[in-house]
């Protein structure tokens, strides 16, 4: 079922805290994206780019391994990476792996451990606490019994990637009402190359655009009526392939 | 302006958790309720007693000490308290003095300590994380900018408290469509003297029980049409005074 997962918590050492308003889309096939924008900007680099960090990746990107009853283990491998494209020092590559664990609320818990200075050096242990939105909501509503979930897991799932040998990579997953997208030009590696989308579906059918960033951000697909899987469509001059669709 | 908080985590010792549906009520006036029914039952004592903890308090009962921008030292007297009035060992009594730090997502962090073997012994810190919900819609909405917080500022705050002298201690409060009650019988100190009140106001204007408990809880006002502070009803023979209503 498609998801629509909003982070409630974040720690790394003692305290934990929540900066971001954090959503993950993840669609009926497993592709996932992460956006992580700042509330408050509280520094100069947070004026500059105003994200904790953004990824994205395609199913194959993710092994899924269940552990145990409402335990499951999900290691990533991020197709797209803010910290990777912009080369961010001290930031994780490669791998990460990460134990999820359902609670009782409804809510999950997500343990992992990164390593910012290399495999070599100690990796430090992260915890991030999320819990499902009702993606055909507008509101943040929080997901917490089976026929609630039961129907949101019937929500639109369409998934659209940038046809490669554009200049570009590109993700955009929209489940239910909520769309997020991750747009990058290739090989520019600044905060100048980088995109993000998430727009949420009003009532009246309009498309309100609470992200929209970025130089190139016209060129997301901002409409989702009629696609189906191996469709395509072009924004702007550049060509989106839709990957997925129910 | 009346609050319903959900609970979204709670951490003693080193791993958060949330086996509860926890919501605190606090009424415009600052009396206030939190109900803590256990999702799921592992034990023989959770099926007897369903509940992790249920308390109450007047206004008087409860200490605002702003301590910084964000900061709010609270010490709170639970007048109401099922672990109290149960006897239950190895459990807090008196004064607790917690710290609600704002964050920037719109959740509230509760840091406190409690002292389950007396004040002589160490006393054991806990973490409570908590998010507003929009005390007028039916659904877990999360409250999380000024113009929501705005309008859900303005919802029907109504406090009910039995009048004394009837063998029974009680509190009711009504924020928006939510309703939460304590009821207790005096001098009983079993769970068979405890009873509990959940309701919210449908859509069409019914409300729905989501906990009734206890063989009192026919005693609790679940009508919150016309009163004014300085009121009073009569249920099933038990006469609760209405000690607020904006």
């Amino acid at each position: 079922m498609p998801q629509l997962l909003k982070r409630l918590a974040f720690q790394v050492g003692s305290v934990p805290n929540e900066r971001t308003t954090t959503f993950t889309s993840i669609s009926n096939d497993g592709h996932y994206i992460s956006l992580r924008p700042l509330v408050n900007l509280n520094t100069t680099s947070e004026e500059e780019f105003p994200f904790e960090w953004v990824f994205a990746g395609l199913n194959s990107d993710v092994k899924l391994v269940p552990i145990s009853e409402g335990v499951v283990e999900q290691d990533f491998n991020f197709w797209l990476d803010t910290n990777r494209y912009l080369n961010l020092p001290n930031t994780h590559r490669g791998e990460v792996q990460t134990t999820w664990t359902q609670w009782d609320s409804g809510s999950v818990a997500e343990n992992g451990e990164v390593f910012p200075n290399g495999s070599a050096s100690p990796g430090v242990p992260f915890f991030e606490l999320w819990h499902p939105l009702d993606p055909n909501r507008v509101e943040q509503v929080l997901l917490n019994d089976p026929l609630t979930t039961a129907e949101a897991s019937k929500a639109r799932s369409i998934v659209f990637r940038v046809r490669s040998g554009q200049g570009y990579d590109g993700l955009v997953i929209v489940t239910g009402r909520w769309a997020q997208g991750f747009l990058s030009k290739e090989n520019d590696a600044t905060v100048d190359g980088l995109n993000f989308l998430r727009t949420v579906e009003l009532e009246d059918g309009s498309r309100e655009a609470i992200i929209l960033y970025g130089s190139d951000a016209e060129k997301f697909p901002q409409e989702y009526l009629g696609y189906e899987a191996g469709g395509h469509v072009e924004v702007h001059g550049l060509e989106w392939d839709v990957i997925e669709s129910n």
